[in-house]
């Protein structure tokens, strides 16, 4: 998804960085921080409603206030990872500006309309021995977000923990950190004007990888580890992470365009998922297309889509050919399986839906996965049958996002099963506490 | 809680059994019942609900009918055991008798009445644009499970799993392999003449450790890893399982007496959550007890229990002294952080609410926490500042159970904060899918 300095090995900088902090102390550092959060838990958890929105109104105020703080910070760090030779990309998503500020604040903002999960009762019932049983929403309590370079993440993440109800332990690259901890600064100073503990954000500044592992290991202090990252990371948090974690993993979004389907909804939708913005996790990176319509679909697609590189199966391929379109490339066994957040799709052509739904569960990632189609019948198989998140039946994979499901804003897509399963809301950063009560009640 | 060889070093019996085969073989083996398990996943997910119900009935006759096989088979392993200088309590837990038989056998009976979670819709809305989205329940998938020398969890573990829709992984103890194998056979038998595949049931059948943690990183293979076992197994997790996995962990419970509590209830409940049944994890560990009532209700509650040995701090000792009772010892740091599984009860005297909220939240494991009080806002608040699983007012802590608790029966107690909190039952064992319906819906 993004590059992650923390998935990859410790690039030397970093590791320089550490040469005067010896392992144990970088360790008694990182758990130090833990305890921090930890402590603050119970205060940010019995927080009210309205001082969270308090902190969070003056959060965004803040923000925008004092953005010259934030710009100069941002401009150091910029200038470092110029000068360290960082891609034109990643140097985009490190940089902020007034409008980026303003983004933020507003994502700030908009979490204060947001009904407040905490104290909701999901379930309430009497057993026959007359035991009342409440289930209710408590905050999950630390939650630990790795993420990478863009800074905006930040209050982002901050943020939903506070309206949550949780401590946010945020550990964002080295390349951002004086970006993170002007951020970090200027939210503390909000929360405790509004009476919330500074320690509802927990920044772990410590550039080196280390620290970032270590900080997947905190038993004690973390409750929940969500990583915003790419492959790499994933898998550092999956090698070391001991405390419980929700993986925001890769989305290789299929489209499966039917036999039944209306061609111009597939035209349209296939091209909605692809091109609207290629670079995020729901865009569509392969269309699966049923074999009695490819002849007609598969040239109206490529056309509609000039910008875009087609790389397909020999079917695929010869069906471009023979309708004068000689772009098409041959799509390889890593083709299928890769998320290209690009202006690239592969291209597979199927003989029946059973085929479709094997293609899309071989080489899915259990993200967001689309049929076009009239069937009815089809669509129900599909949706049963495919393993993923999020099914859609014609409609762009695009919608698979927080805010176009009503969440209102998200901390991440999951794409495991436990938990929570697509995008991640404010209800998701909570758990379920059993309350029960009786009147001297034993068992016998 | 129960003692695991997966958790502990390797026993040198078990790595003598593995001289013959190398470490690859060993992963491929490990690797290739996954991919069992992972294929045989889309048939046990859309089973329908007769089937499963069947299935369950058709074991339930033939671990009855078949009770020779199994009690020749567990007169091996446990012929073993004792030979091998394995403890009373293990060797007890290890045997097979016809009446734990018929109880095995009861238990897949009672979850054919049990309600059919597949397919349960959770919420269904539709959002301005039209979008209608639902949430619907489904199978995780392959949830694998590793326990101790019971060999009853087999059939337990195997009827939740499948008539949650899921496909059981086994890992038993390598003490009750061939009670397991045998019971496994006869399942087998049973799901395949009832129409379900026979690898709706893969039993890990091979003894050493290295393939039990093997197991825990098969990630394409299992969804849901549920450990059933003491501290070692979970570090053992902890450590090396890059799946995800829910932590039935150890139940450290406390009662805490009131200032307001009604004391002939508190020793009731005191007495009950003690000595009904000692060694299971919902059993009562620890008394907190109020200063303003310790002098009354501690000889009382000492008295009320003779089996049981009371370790205390200086205060308890004191009043247990000057009731002419000299049986309290002292309790160490190590005694309040233990759950001793036992006749044997760790005393703490506090000043106050906060204070007995503090030590809950400091020695607690998450599990069940009891109050004892007439007052409605100190319910309130222990309530809602212990960070447990289960908080219980004026209620023995051997409620918090699955059957208890209404879910008809439990796969174990999740005492970590994501997924489920506390007792989990069939609707446990399921995701939660997004199913997305449009006409053509794109974003702009």
């Amino acid at each position: 998804m993004d590059a992650m300095d923390i998935g990859s090995a410790a690039p030397a900088a970093e590791t320089a960085g550490d040469a005067g902090l010896p392992s144990g102390a970088m360790r008694e550092m990182v758990e130090a921080l833990g305890r921090r959060a930890r402590a603050a838990a119970p205060f940010v958890g019995k927080a009210s409603t309205r001082a969270k929105n308090d902190a969070l109104l003056a959060g965004a105020e803040a923000l925008q206030d004092r953005s010259g703080v934030l710009l100069e910070a941002n401009e150091a760090d910029v200038a470092d990872a110029r000068e360290a030779g960082i891609s034109a990309s990643l140097l985009d998503r490190l940089r902020l500006s007034e409008s980026r500020i303003e983004g933020m604040a507003g994502g700030l903002r908009q979490l204060i309309d947001l009904e407040d999960p905490v104290g909701a009762v999901v379930a309430a019932f009497e057993r026959p021995n007359g035991l009342r049983i409440e289930q209710v929403r408590v905050p999950l309590g630390v939650v630990g977000i790795v993420y990478e370079s863009r800074p905006n993440v930040t209050s982002d993440a901050a943020g939903l923990c506070l309206k949550s109800g949780n401590v946010a332990l945020l550990r964002g690259s080295s390349a951002a950190l004086r970006s993170n901890r002007a951020i970090a600064g200027v939210l503390h100073d909000a929360y405790e004007s509004s009476g919330i503990v500074r320690d509802a954000l927990v920044l772990l500044d410590h550039p080196s990888r280390e620290a970032g592992v270590e900080m997947m290991r905190l038993d004690d202090c973390v409750d929940c580890l969500i990583p915003r990252g790419g492959p790499s990371l994933i898998r550092t948090i999956r090698d070391n992470a001991t405390v419980p974690y929700i993986l925001d993993g890769d989305g290789n979004c299929h489209v499966y365009v039917d036999a039944d389907a209306d061609l111009g909804m597939a035209e349209t939708i296939a091209v909605n998922g692809k091109t609207q913005r290629p670079s995020v996790c729901n865009a569509t990176e392969s269309l699966v297309v049923h074999a009695d319509v490819a002849a007609e679909f598969l040239p109206a697609a490529m056309r509609a889509m000039p910008e875009v590189c087609f790389v397909g199966d020999g079917k695929a391929q010869a069906l471009a050919s023979a309708a004068g379109l000689t772009g098409m490339g041959s799509a390889t066994e890593a083709d299928f399986a890769t998320e290209f957040l690009d202006y690239k799709l592969s291209v597979r052509v199927v003989g029946s839906l059973d085929e479709a739904i094997e293609h899309v569960n071989r080489y899915g990632t259990g993200h967001s996965e689309v049929i076009v189609t009239s069937s009815e019948q089809s669509a129900e198989r599909f949706c049963a049958e495919v393993d993923a998140a999020c099914v859609l039946v014609n409609a762009s994979s695009r919608f698979v996002d927080g805010e176009e499901m009503g969440y209102g804003a998200e901390i991440g897509i999951s794409t495991q099963k436990l938990h929570v399963r697509g995008p991640m809301g404010l209800v998701h950063l909570t758990a379920v506490k059993n309350v029960i009560r009786g009147n001297g009640h034993i068992r016998s």
